[in-house]
């Protein structure tokens, strides 16, 4: 199911400038139970993106309302603003309209293993953009992660790590990085010129904090990431992941991760949104 | 007027990941008078786009049929090749069909006095990524030239320069740049990790080299730029334009522009497709 502009669509313009030059920001997030996770946190930080572009965020009301209308309780939640239509060229008209489409699909299923046990990531051979204007930013141009995760087939290989031209990591191709280094800190990746600033990577800085660890954005070479003595990947549909393996090197998962997951699910079960999802005793029967 | 896979259409499936990722590449030429100009370098250049991206281009005569169906004799023709529709995810499913978008708009009319004086540039804040996999390439992720153009609202400001991180120029926001140096050589941006290698450009350094003129694509500094005798801008729509200003540097529009203007017009002659268009005795009268 699919809105644009609040009424259901499975098209959009083709005048659109989100297709004509990526010209857009979008959040993927869970709605579990009528529950959304962390909601605040992405609404926020689909505001600081849409600002960054110039782009006028719809108001919070108005997604709630679209998401209601999905009419489904359990689903992956994604939402995109793009600038909205205008004639050829780059230069944005007067009184250009926003868009926004809200669809739902499947939540993915992950298996238990992957929370005890980890993943295994790979290093990409496309490296990620310099772009200072826009790092940190969830925009519409992706294709460096379209290009980076063609670089495997292999359904052993959960994701791919992506360096800077300098040679640091910088991000997954769907995830964000985050590590416990030799001195036991938790390092992560500054991204100051490359990727995507991620929702679930901000509460798991917060969550080491709060552990007592102590948190640094920094750069971050290729040898701190293979002598760390453990990697997490994060994002917003499977929280926080361990890695088991990247390349020849293989990391034990260490009972920390499993506290790390309960102290994620008390995080998500104290800041949350419950939908008012409109009335359905049967459906209301199965939520939380 | 637009066409979707041939059929007219002004709406694309909120599936494309030419919106979701900007998964795609795109081609911006004039036909006039049924005539397109540099036709075969331009269906050369989207074929080689599309191998970079690992995109099936579609067949040139499809494309042809596509422009003839449009039914009109003078436009800017923008054809965008898509990756065609999947469900959410970076990952490409097997048997995801290209879309193919053609449109017609009007062709932008270019002062005559833009030929012989020259147009007023200025140098952007916003700076040209790196990313060696999608340099030279015209693909749909243009962020970067949106957030450039809106750094100016001026109407007397033609194009906007972009730098790359390490302060070399890169091209024009909707251009390439040509330049002739104090050694009589003509220099354009290597493009070898940003920026897009027009079919214009190439045109006009054959048009250089043909005239005897030694041609250079290396990286330039600002103050190449600024020490230059010439600079051009080049794009498809309005060929080659002398740049008369740029920041407090002010140049005097050579003769040479002029024998310049008649060498492409004299090119444009000798290298064009001329459309079939459907049979219309009033429309036929007006082509050239």
């Amino acid at each position: 199911m699919k809105l644009l502009n609040g009424q259901p669509s499975e098209m959009l313009p083709l005048a659109d400038r989100g297709l004509q030059f990526g010209d857009g920001v979008f959040r993927t997030l869970r709605l579990e139970h009528g529950v959304m996770p962390f909601w605040s946190r992405h609404y926020a930080k689909l505001a600081a993106d849409c600002a960054v572009l110039g782009l006028s965020c719809p108001a919070e009301a108005l997604l709630l309302e679209d998401i209601r209308q999905l009419g489904v309780d359990s689903a992956t939640i994604k939402i995109i603003i793009t600038r909205g239509e205008s004639a050829r060229g780059y230069a944005i008209p007067e009184g250009c309209q926003a868009n926004r489409i809200v669809q739902a699909t499947g939540l993915p299923a992950y298996p238990a293993e992957y929370y005890s046990q980890g993943v295994a990531v790979r290093l990409c051979a496309t490296r990620a953009s310099w772009q200072p204007a826009l790092a940190g930013v969830k925009h519409l141009n992706r294709l460096e992660n379209v290009l980076a995760r063609r670089e495997w087939q292999d359904p052993a290989i959960f994701d791919g790590l992506l360096l800077d031209r300098d040679g640091f990591v910088v991000e997954g191709v769907l995830s964000n990085i985050l590590l416990l280094d030799q001195q036991g800190r938790v390092l992560t990746p500054l991204l100051r010129s490359s990727g995507v600033a991620g929702v679930m990577r901000a509460i798991a800085l917060e969550l080491f904090a709060a552990q007592g660890y102590t948190v640094q954005e920094q750069e971050i070479p290729v040898q701190t990431l293979l002598a760390a003595r453990q990697i997490w990947l994060s994002n917003s549909l499977f929280g926080l992941l361990p890695v088991r393996q990247l390349g020849e090197r293989q990391w034990i998962v260490d009972p920390l991760d499993t506290l790390l997951q309960e102290k994620l699910q008390h995080a998500a079960e104290n800041e949350f949104l419950r939908l008012e999802l409109p009335q359905d005793p049967a459906r209301q029967g199965q939520r939380k």
